[in-house]
């Protein structure tokens, strides 16, 4: 049996990643293949439990360091018990952010060095990276209107910081992906979700292992 | 204004931790001193919320290295919420537990490297280290009979582990303490705790400034 494929959603607040995950995973499904669809942080009772604190802070809030060490620990207990078993299995695994969403938050949003994220990375969960990253791109006033439309759960200590704060997310995504082009695939998604997921499926062609 | 000092208490389960950081606290402020006396993990709003997730897991537990990463996020919040603000006030810290345990319990019980250890505190907390480290000892009879007398809440999903866990708990306390002889006391705590605590007041004398 063959390792499963390893595909995470990249990209800023608002971009369409969640939309996007569940239509990559039914699209594989419709292929034949067994698709583990989760999300970050979460993805177990363990990590779920960690969002709970990263989402919604006691006291006073996170400051950088400690969320930077909350998302390495819910990523730790995510990729030993959901990750790595459903590879192992030969299931594709479809994640809704993972480590480069720590490096442009904690690192490009929050000034963290990004050799400090890759150590909690290492030693949280073996280094694990995906096979490709798929940064979803819109601009900026796409992003608004559709965060406009959100209800208050996901409004929350990480998404409601302000501008400044996503612009450097933003910065830091496209840099990773110049700096990795083998690792990232930049995908438009400023039109509808159809055209979106139409732009993955051509990414993917290569790791499905046909022309489409 | 001087920087205060910085007291951790260290040890394995049942050695008096608590008490000895009650009476050290109580002894300290009848000098005139102010004090601020706490615990790991633990000691702010934030912390105590990572010690419930730590102590009563959710889902089936943490693997080490989740764990090692929630002991470093809540020392980070607790470093620098309670810790870094009272010694910059000239305020004495008391802390029942602080990085030596994540050494010994991660590391000794739990088989991580030290280093990745001392990275993790590094990265979340500034490398910060106590003046002093009190290590505890008492014989493993004394230390079970007082483990017996505690009521359920103390006996959580570490305290819980079995006994070949904590003999790989006590060695590598005795080995962080032959091997940096200058941060660590070693104090006989197998006596009274009256005893206990003459014993760390004269470990104390020097960092007191005078003779007792």
């Amino acid at each position: 049996m063959t390792r499963g494929r390893f595909i995470a959603l990249e990209g800023g607040e608002g971009a369409g990643k969640s939309t996007q995950a569940r239509l990559l995973a039914e699209a594989l499904r419709r292929q034949g293949h067994e698709v583990l669809l989760t999300r970050e942080p979460g993805g177990t009772p363990g990590a779920e439990a960690i969002r709970s604190l990263l989402l919604h802070p006691p006291g006073e809030g996170w400051k950088v360091e400690a969320e930077a060490l909350l998302f390495a620990a819910a990523r730790a207990d995510h990729v030993a018990r959901a990750i790595r078993p459903a590879l192992e299995a030969g299931h594709w695994v479809i994640c809704d952010r993972f480590l480069d969403s720590s490096r442009a938050y904690q690192g490009g949003g929050g000034g963290m060095a990004d050799a400090d994220l890759l150590a909690l990375h290492r030693i949280g969960s073996g280094a694990l990276l995906p096979d490709l990253a798929l940064l979803l791109e819109a601009p900026e006033e796409a992003v608004a209107a559709r965060i406009a439309r959100r209800d208050g759960d996901e409004l929350d200590a990480i998404g409601g910081r302000d501008a400044g704060y996503h612009q450097h997310v933003a910065q830091a995504f496209r840099r990773f992906a110049e700096d990795e082009p083998a690792r990232f695939v930049r995908i438009d998604a400023s039109g509808t979700p159809e055209a979106t997921h139409e732009a993955i499926m051509r990414a993917l062609a290569p790791l499905l292992g046909h022309e489409r």
